[in-house]
């Protein structure tokens, strides 16, 4: 069986278990945290990175969440999450890499490091400047979420792709985390509402980071 | 014919340039400074960076270099880049993300900031602690890329890949801003002069940055 090495709050983790489980791919989760990993888990990825998922039978490893999801996407027919034309599925990598990229180094890697890594690993307070300055380019990418919402039926078209779970993904930890603010971003909520009602997320928001509870409305489906 | 926005020291146009030199793509180039970007560029598109790709007769805009890889890839079956079995394409992209995004970070970012940002835009002198720490991670990769190319053909098996591209265009651009040295890196030096030396990379090499000459070796496949 597979086995996915993880951490609850790493984003990219939860994008490959969102996937997998869209896709039907059973598999076992391993507890890995990167700043505390072994010898092992850096002989299965020298860069020392979530995620990582083994197949042990066939000793395969992969590396990199988009990887990962574009290798599955070649190996299961299930639930395409690439899919369209050729034009579409730029859009969906375009829109994936975005959130990735962009929403992860504007708001997510600033609130992991500020409440969860200065917490767990330095022993320090958070910054608040920085809190304030990653809270405000969430609102900016959620006018974006908003936009795209209001002109299409999910982020990247007519239908439901990787681009969707990237998004709520990075989305799902800042808002874990305490960034995430929906007022003023309506159409946003309405379509984080329905990502966060899907079978595949529920697991993730029953997850719990040790030492670091999540606020009240976070795996309240309706909220 | 398709239009490539980027700038000449834009690591990520030249992977794109790259691909579609290799792949026979015909494209004209426009020369674009994100940070002295217009309305126009940010229209085609709003997170105004390099490298956009545009084509005017279908009004197809392609955004973010591994998207736009992957478009021509499954568009263009000459020379293919991302080849071989599923588990030997995941290892192409997990390299070619490794390079894109922490060769970048840790080395060609610093450098683009440091050299060419403080330069252009903020009239500022370099940081020297700030580009001793990238030249000491450009070992490290370097370190890396021995090692592949000790083990394998090309840096991600047996074919020349997207890997090797995505890697190329990275040290061309940190070699540009004088931040490689070859030293006690053999293995890794003879397969980039294998690269330099492909028709491909050879525009690349004859262009320059107006107001940031290269070192002398630069440009000689030789060296």
């Amino acid at each position: 069986m597979w086995q996915l090495y993880h951490f609850p709050l790493c984003p990219f983790s939860r994008k490959v278990r969102l996937a997998l489980s869209e896709k039907g791919v059973t598999h076992e989760l391993t507890l890995v945290y990167p700043w505390q990993a072994g010898d092992a888990f850096f002989a299965l990825n020298p860069a020392g990175r979530t995620p990582v998922v083994y197949q042990p039978e066939k000793k395969l490893t992969l590396i990199d969440s988009q990887a990962i999801c574009e290798y599955f996407e070649e190996t299961v027919d299930k639930s395409p999450l690439i899919l369209g034309t050729a034009a579409g599925r730029a859009e969906i990598r375009r829109l994936t890499a975005l959130f990735d990229e962009q929403f992860f180094a504007d708001v997510t890697a600033p609130l992991m490091f500020e409440k969860m890594k200065k917490r767990l690993v330095y022993r320090q307070p958070p910054d608040s400047q920085a809190l304030r300055t990653a809270m405000r380019l969430a609102h900016e990418h959620l006018d974006y979420i908003d936009w795209l919402t209001d002109t299409r039926r999910w982020l990247a078209g007519a239908q439901l792709s990787l681009a969707d779970f990237a998004a709520a993904a990075q989305i799902s930890v800042a808002d874990y985390l305490g960034g995430i603010d929906w007022s003023g971003h309506d159409s946003a909520h309405s379509w984080y509402r329905v990502m966060k009602s899907r079978p595949s997320f529920r697991p993730l928001l029953a997850e719990k980071m040790e030492g670091i509870p999540p606020p009240r409305h976070y795996a309240d489906v309706n909220a």
